[in-house]
């Protein structure tokens, strides 16, 4: 990987992305690399910095580098996954799952990876359709989760789950979890599920509240087709959320389709990267009284 | 107990329930009771029997009977729970954790039971307020649960518990249920709580969908207040449900205040009442493979 | 409380247990209070401090003091429990659950302990016997829990639980925790029992690694009677440990029968005492990420 | 698969076995199939059918089939992994889940079978090794799990993970089981691990009864090298043991080093095989309430 073209997606106009924002820039300029930025960015550099919208500046660019937390990093790759750019992220806050440069680290982190010194790591995500009637209502794509939910605390929904076309079983629940292993640690986790290393090839299926003593998390092979198809007969409306960011209704009778997306993302990490580290240090994980 | 008057609440008009009433009513006068019905039976019967309000009712019943579901019980009890009557449920389809007489056996089981071969059980119900500003906005009570709930799948609340006044947690979640050893097969249950012995006095707080390693549900003395103070620093909004049947919208700083209600409910169970027999026959509880 | 006579538990003849008691003992000295000794303390004082077995001490003493860890605190507490005398523990390492005043408070907190200016707190122990062809083999008593295991790690053992003679269910596992609210962080924590308030008059079941799906902890009256029988169709052998420190071989066919023991314990506490920060701080409970 | 010699392994001389044995004989001759036989079947058949030791019999069959539990299926597959031969089981009793022709279906099964007409699937084994100051003490095979495990239950292990020389995290526990999908529903799923889909190329660890709130199941690539390093500070003994059937005893400081076996064994199944179909049967997996 030759870094010439550096695209540079923020979270905000926020004064410590700025901050960030500027120090990376002087950086980067020192090294004759080309800078883009995304819309959210406007204004906090130079006029000269060209801003373009993030598939533009992802086809573009030879690395993507996101400022902002775990929030933003999954925009950016949904965003990005079909530009064939690395990505990887400057975290302003706390130690996060995705983004795991801190800010006091990056130039130097930064020198290293212009240098080649680095870790690359290819990560899945989820292609998913809602369809009615044998028609597509929308399609979307997902780098931690699928999320089937009830809109109503009060009523359970009801759905049946197929895996290549093969009946596995039906839930009473709140809902379900369709998650890559990058979103074992998100909302699978809260529901229960198990922690799945981040490159294993595998897609789990976690129930949320599910109103029985029997269930169980299941761990199936990433080419899995997956389908949850929403029960008949109860008036509950559900949603389905896409990385927790998007939203859509479903109604009684539409099938939710989930399978890996065919292109998939590639990471960059500092050399020093550690993944049962990272599980450690933000989720005490295994930690001892 | 000398049964005279019999107060008769059901869940519908359908026809299972109009034909259980029909048979109960003819029973019932056979032994010179006397019959009150609340409005959900206005016009299953004969207009000679009274039609009367819920808690009507059941100040001037001996007895009351519910013919529905656990759902239609739980709204009995809430109605009648300042009448001081006993009461007692008719499953109209499978075995209920609550009502738990079966139509097949009804006219038998209520022979034992006006011959007062019969058990029976007092259980507690929660009270609620929800607290703005030190101005209560609302207040119920609830024979199940208190719940609670995010209304929007893709934002956790955060939330502080207190028990006594005495500081316990701060949680982030999807929500949080406060249950009654009655309430400890439902929900809670789903959460992931343990099973608490229908007359045993303890209160479980369950977390729901927790984004921590590190929860537990928590079991205390039902003579406890427990304040549940919702974060200031989310937009997200919340909404508590008492029973899962009435809801009510709450905001950051907003305090929901739980405790045991002063008076109980007496259940009427028939002679051969075995609670961990319907906790196998209803959950498969221990089943065994 | 007029304290006059304490006698000291010691965990054994260590340097760091030495130097805390020689500090105490001239503190109680000054205080004019009378000193008695366990075996365990032989030879760490002056010669004329009496030195008697456990239940001797405690008869003649109004207050028994605990140096050392939780585990010496559970067996003083057997020992001591029909003395009718307070205990209270002094931690030599980190913050115990039982054992919760710090060496460096210890003098401070005595000296507000003599002065009236403590939290006194009653716990109960549980009885158990182990039954053979209607015989009682053995009896013992435990503070934290009666542990029904497997003693060979390949074979799974097979049990029915009764309460109140009320059969409860069957399960196969390797093995089950019957456990005081005080247990309740100990062993049933592991295998995934719910957090009972330490004063909360309940007994909780847990079952260990059962071989189903359908399974969770049960919550029951402290003043229930529970069997546990050993089912009849396996070679496998089980053996019964009381706080994890004495243990029993026990058969199939044998019954394990626990109740609560008729004598209580009061536990005396610093006046800051406060349950919910030991749990938050030993067990690192809800801690957020 | 051109089947013209089928070598039969039984899981002992009972009536059942012996019945079942002699109508797959009458079936396979009528084929003129030649058959083999292990010892464990030695005098259930007439003495022209040649007994062979299980690997000599493996490598000279172009067909195994198992006559009875799990247990034996097992024991049979660690046997033969090397031979290079595809194995089916007969279940004496209920459905298993890797013995799964029933006998009443059997003859009509090996039709189907012997026809061509059957699912082939390659499934996994662990290879493990004991070592001890840098010397292997042991080595052996397990298609379910290996389990590291107490041998008193009073004292919990402490030990370390590693995954390819990575540092994963420290645990004090009852145990650790390492599992393959097969083992999925074994041991791992009493320890609270979620189902792996029998095909996935993963291996999980369980944790068993860990001391601590924050734990959860891990799931890793299956072409990684697990160490799981016994700690130094403690006296407890601990015990490994391949498929719970064979066990080796360990001390602090021991590491056990497991890996996915190279050579995969190939199971045969009917045609109409539904790996959902047995967990849904054999687990009451999310079973209706």
């Amino acid at each position: 990987m030759k870094i010439k073209t550096v695209g540079i997606i923020v979270k905000d106009k926020s004064e410590a992305v700025a901050t960030t924002l500027r120090t990376l820039h002087d950086f980067l300029v020192s090294k004759s690399c080309k800078i883009l930025l995304d819309p959210n960015a406007e204004g906090l550099l130079s006029k000269d910095i060209p801003v373009l919208d993030r598939e533009t500046l992802g086809n573009q660019s030879d690395l993507a580098i996101v400022i902002g937390g775990d929030g933003t990093f999954l925009s950016a790759v949904r965003a990005l996954v079909d530009c064939n750019v690395p990505i990887l992220g400057i975290n302003l806050g706390r130690l996060g799952f995705l983004v795991d440069i801190y800010p006091d680290e990056m130039l130097q982190t930064m020198e290293q990876i212009l240098g080649g010194d680095y870790v690359e790591e290819s990560r899945f995500l989820l292609s998913a359709q809602v369809i009615r009637d044998k028609k597509v209502l929308t399609e979307a794509h997902a780098f931690n989760d699928v999320v089937i939910h009830i809109r109503d605390v009060a009523r359970m929904i009801e759905f049946k789950t197929y895996i290549n076309d093969q009946y596995v079983n039906y839930q009473r629940a709140d809902g379900i979890v369709i998650s890559t292993p990058t979103g074992s640690t998100a909302y699978a986790l809260s529901g229960g599920g198990p922690l799945l290393h981040a490159t294993l090839d595998a897609i789990v299926l976690v129930p949320i509240c599910p109103h029985t003593l029997s269930n169980r998390p299941l761990v199936v092979n990433a080419n899995s087709e997956i389908d949850i198809v929403i029960g008949e007969n109860r008036q509950s409306t559900a949603q389905v959320t896409f990385d927790g960011q998007n939203g859509y209704d479903v109604m009684p009778g539409d099938t939710i389709r989930i399978w890996r997306k065919a292109t998939a993302v590639q990471l960059i990490h500092p050399a020093h990267y550690d993944y049962y580290h990272i599980l450690r240090a933000k989720l005490r994980w295994s930690e001892q009284l």
